[in-house]
């Protein structure tokens, strides 16, 4: 087992048998010592918050498997807090897949004049965001995408289809609990025969979840959904 | 003859038979006495520049006329430095498509990670801002002008596959001049039918035109191209 990448959150190492293992940590992107998963940098360690990403990750890949939807997902660990997943491709120097169903955030924050703060967007809104702190995670386009040699349209296309079609499935599953999903954050990859599968990890802090109208706390997040 | 709205470079009226009446200035966008088409406040006047841009523009809107494009533009008036063209809406408050044909400017600031200054961009790649100073000209996809309720699908089609026909058009009567066009910028509107029509003015201070690998300021331009 040889380690292939040292990640903020997780550490990943290459499997005899070809495929990838994931080691979720407990350092934690934030600053000052406060939990923030919009930040980039790391800022604290929590005891245990690689686990309970890890459980929520698990409980969202099943239930897209149950659902018919390939990923990178092939089965976990908890107790070694480790995920067996499928060998893929990141898009370029990593790309971040958003789907929004309620305006708010860096969507308002460009478009306030076109649209009020809260607004659903009927059917969902997919954007795609370059990995990149310094230039404070350009947008891209479909076009732009293509144009730079990132992916091809039909890979962007079957990407945005299934982005579509996952934030239905964990919207549904939130809803289930009494909570609203605002937005939510995926990482693509494609495998050795181009196909484009959802990877790395589903967990609290790539979402944005209303509870009652307010903001849920992604550690609180986490304990709703594996209650 | 009603005016109908006062702009940084150009005053607008209605007339009778229904048209508009675009009346340009010898105002120039700029800073400090400078002249800078990027500019978005009016930085100096310059003598007979109004009537200059009309002569570009004319000589533009008549070249896309003859390859058969239809545009706002019904007819002009130089001594009097003014444009009859047929009414149209703006897109939300205003929308600037940009087709790159180099890669420079703001689309190297974006994503220089993935593409060096100066590469060709093959076929052409579109792109659309909001006029929006405050916050920098956001950057806005396709879908998000659909979501925003700013545009149809197939509206956006039309225009960006108008848009890469006239750039077209434009950097091949350039390139009779030696010159090479790198980027340019245009404004569409769409008229009582839907129809999507491009509408404002095609001039120098709209594009970034190269002569022997140097940059050719906005007023050498316009003689250039009218010469």
């Amino acid at each position: 087992m040889e380690k292939i990448y040292t990640g903020k959150t997780k550490d990943v190492f290459s499997l005899d048998n070809g495929n990838v293992l994931l080691k979720f940590k407990d350092d934690c992107t934030g600053k000052d010592g406060k939990f923030d998963p919009g930040e980039n940098s790391i800022g604290l360690t929590i005891e245990g918050i690689g686990r309970e990403n890890l459980k929520t990750s698990i409980y969202y890949f099943e239930l897209l498997k149950k659902a018919g939807v390939k990923t990178h997902y092939v089965s976990a660990d908890v107790e070694n807090a480790t995920m067996e997943v499928l060998p893929a491709k990141v898009f370029g120097h990593g790309l971040e897949v958003i789907c929004r169903l309620v305006a708010t955030g860096s969507f308002i924050r460009r478009y306030c004049d076109y649209i009020a703060d809260g607004t659903k967007l009927e059917g969902g809104y997919v954007e795609t965001t370059f990995k990149d702190d310094a230039k404070g995670d350009p947008l891209v386009t479909k076009d732009g995408l293509v144009i730079l040699g990132v992916m091809s349209p039909e890979m962007y296309d079957s990407m945005k289809e299934q982005t579509l079609a996952i934030t239905k499935l964990v919207a549904e599953d939130l809803a289930k609990k009494g909570l609203e999903l605002y937005d939510i954050k995926f990482e693509f990859g494609y495998d050795k025969n181009g196909e484009v599968i959802l990877i790395d990890e589903i967990a609290s802090g790539n979402m944005r979840v209303y509870k009652d109208g307010k903001i849920v706390d992604p550690m609180d997040l986490t304990a709703m959904i594996l209650a």
